[in-house]
């Protein structure tokens, strides 16, 4: 593998002196919204993830797509770090910016341009809300299918830098499928278009790999989406189960008995409590464990569906099944669910979300190894996830104002991320790795491939600039962190490259 | 954007001694086997696009993974371009040996190492043929969707290398979207492990990188491929009409009634006289266009869908429905389908076989456009394709022993490509670009893109030993084609690197 060094790299983490960066930038982009006093930039200072804060150098929020590429070109020139930000929902810190960095903001760019009912398509600016696609395709019953929990407020563009995905996508995908093309602009100010209006582009699939890249190849101007059309039909069934362990094997029996449902959810008792003490959803709160199982498409396809999936969870022993009633008590059901993380918010006074994944035969076991790292270490944690990606996300409950235990909450985090790779899954699903993973990344990869990772990333940004210290560790980092991947009882590499 | 040169890389090009690698290789590797004489290597000169014939310097056929490590590692050192083959049936000579290069065979890695039924799941190596999947998965009820109509053939390595598609693609996506993860072994002999069992994978997606990156990235040695539940139930239409654009709009009403077919298909009159001569598959030979349009799922949703599209399609102007009446009579209206092109090869000495796409919608359009080429320049064209992901495959049939047929071909696939193009599409859906499409790559595609491309080719293989001269086109190449793109009136940057 080859990682080739741009010799100006080490100006790009040498201290920069923000008043000349300030002046530079206002000389060159003299209409250009740029923040820098501390009480402008305060709001800026998290994301989604509010247990790391950092307080950016400045802040920019351009309304067009020169001054994007005119901000990158000088930001390139000064070797000054961008972080790029949509609504500042995401979960994993990828939108922290940086103390010397350039805080670059696209909710300006919120703009439906086009919604193409035959082709199925909507052209969209970056910060579009997630919902408001859906709506604006709604007159001609059409969607966007990828719903993460926070589409009413997340925007589009981090949905791409994010692959995020949704309780929707076990049936139809995460946003990389969803996705037809995008134009981009670089570090160095270039735009290109990646992807393309018809079923499938020549070259590599750059359109792929900027998908869930977080902001760290080049910044998204402008999406096209694939509408589908609005299921003729949706039921939900809601099945109790006085076991975990039991609700996790019924997941794989759902989908081994040929059913692939619009969505397959699953909760724990402390996730059921929380929740139905919040939304009053209904829900069973004696029950270990219950499944939220809908299943859409023609109505007839639906009521068979239905029917088999009734047989197999009561085969696997669910204590009580419930069907909706009708569309409100369906969206009931559903809103129990998505609020289902500040519901357990209202629970403890802090709470740290995983988000991993595994092949969904090893939800019994997985399950158990969290059950017991929460007794061995004293914490409690809620269940609540897409068990049908095997999607999982514990949430740990913790106090941070008690002196250990939110590194008592890192460190059984770290160890559910870990057993989740041991079982063959991975340390995110769709929350992106950003800040708060990046550890975890030495323990999934191989030095190889992090060098393959670091390898594409130079191909678009040698100088590294765009989004610094997320999603891809260095090998430095891994080596300090010691939890080096060790492959087949191969060591690293001994020359490691650094970074 | 960063193009980082290997300054080694001139070597690569210069030309080899034959006798120094051969007798380098049999020292390194005395058990792989290694064809080196003429007769030897005759069969391999081209694989399914016969127009370009190139006999090989050296074949390697290794049936172990440390063979392939070995000799990716021997020639990185020589500088010996390597071109990886499977079955050799692609379509755009994308295992078109080199002169100065060995030709990589990997048909005898054939095993199909595990099926797994509730994960849904089959691990197989590169050399399995595409049917050969569904054919293991078949006693558990599930298959593999990607069907090209080479499937009892090809070989799902070349599969994953060239994205391949087929007629189910429109309802479940090209092989890039029914892949898990994938084992390569790069050009400098380090094996890497792309995407997990998981349904998404933390890093860059550099699964779908590797996915239809024809070779020039690494050696794909396993494939973990998603296996789908067989529908219940399949049944097909036919619809004639009497106006290829009356068919070419139906398409779009159809998908524009919110169906999704499993299939939708359409061939013109010298497609449906040659398919009906070779097959006898009952189609109509008056008919000016057919659309052959398959329904799958439930029993009942299918029934309601069929009726959906008779009345999408009788008002769409179709003289006449059929159904096919049984699971026998479905398979030979797509045996008709999936034999055409060489159906059409008895009607002509040779033809060439066109890979564009373009937006359902432009559909009348471009096979208007496609008729006025083919009298301007006095060649029949058979257009045959998948309809429904407006991938066309117009068939320009010529007489290669006539002289200045074979060039007038080439002028009218040109045009085809270029008005595709120039309709919002591309210039290849599913065969790949390969040697055949390079240059009109420099129409599809900006400089900057094209930058992109090497920037990243060269974060996998700086010395563009896999497979150059296919896939993406330097700079210079494109600057001497002349047809550089022109993109918003801007020419092409100044100082372009060369290649």
């Amino acid at each position: 593998m080859n990682i080739l060094y741009d010799e100006r790299l080490d100006g790009a983490l040498a201290p920069t002196d923000k008043s000349s960066v300030l002046t530079h930038l206002q000389q060159a982009l003299p209409d250009m919204t740029l923040l820098h006093r501390e009480e402008d930039l305060r709001p800026f200072e998290c994301d989604g993830l509010s247990a790391y804060r950092v307080l950016p150098m400045l802040v920019a929020m351009p309304h067009t797509l020169e001054q994007v590429e005119a901000l990158m070109r000088c930001c390139f020139e000064l070797g000054v770090p961008v972080v790029t930000r949509g609504a500042g929902t995401g979960l994993s810190g990828g939108a922290l910016p940086l103390e010397q960095g350039v805080l670059l903001v696209m909710s300006r760019f919120a703009q439906i341009l086009d919604v193409d009912p035959d082709a199925r398509i909507a052209r969209v600016q970056p910060g579009v809300r997630n919902l408001a696609i859906s709506e604006a395709a709604a007159p001609f019953g059409l969607y966007y299918a990828p719903d993460p929990s926070s589409q009413i407020a997340c925007s589009i563009g981090g949905n791409v830098a994010e692959n995020a995905g949704g309780v929707h996508c076990l049936k139809y995908g995460l946003t990389v499928h969803n996705v037809l093309k995008i134009e981009v602009i670089t570090i160095e100010g270039e735009r290109m278009t990646l992807g393309s209006d018809a079923f499938d582009a020549p070259g590599f699939d750059l359109l792929a790999l900027f998908t869930g890249s977080e902001g760290m190849l080049g910044v998204i101007t402008e999406i096209t989406v694939k509408l589908l059309p609005k299921p003729e039909s949706a039921k939900v069934l809601m099945a109790s189960f006085d076991d975990v362990e039991k609700a996790g094997k019924a997941v794989g029996d759902i989908i081994a008995a040929g059913i692939i449902p619009g969505g397959l959810e699953m909760m724990d008792n402390l996730a059921i409590r929380a929740a139905e003490d919040f939304i009053r959803a209904g829900y069973p709160v004696e029950a270990e464990a219950i499944l939220l199982c809908e299943l859409d498409g023609a109505e007839a396809d639906v009521d068979d569906d239905c029917a088999t999936v009734r047989e197999v969870l009561e085969n696997a022993g669910a204590t009580n099944i419930a069907q909706a009633r009708d569309d409100a008590e369906r969206a009931l059901f559903w809103a129990g669910r998505k609020n289902a993380f500040p519901a357990v918010g209202r629970m403890s006074p802090d709470y740290y979300c995983m988000d991993g994944t595994i092949p969904r035969r090893e939800l019994p076991r997985v399950l158990k190894g969290i059950a017991e790292l929460s007794e061995q270490h004293g914490l409690r944690v809620a269940n609540v996830f897409h068990a049908g990606d095997g999607n999982m996300h514990p949430l740990i409950l913790f106090d941070a104002n008690r002196p250990g235990e939110l590194e008592k909450a890192e460190t059984v985090g770290g160890k559910i991320l870990e057993l989740c790779v041991e079982a063959g899954g991975s340390i995110t699903g769709e929350h992106g790795v950003g800040r708060e993973k990046i550890n975890q990344m030495c323990a999934q990869f191989q030095p190889d491939e992090l060098t393959a990772f670091h390898a594409v990333k130079a191909a678009f940004d040698a100088r590294r600039l765009l989004n610094p210290g997320k999603n891809i560790p260095t090998l430095q980092r891994c080596a300090e962190f010691g939890a080096m991947h060790v492959h087949k009882g191969e060591l690293p590499h001994p020359e490691l490259p650094r970074f």
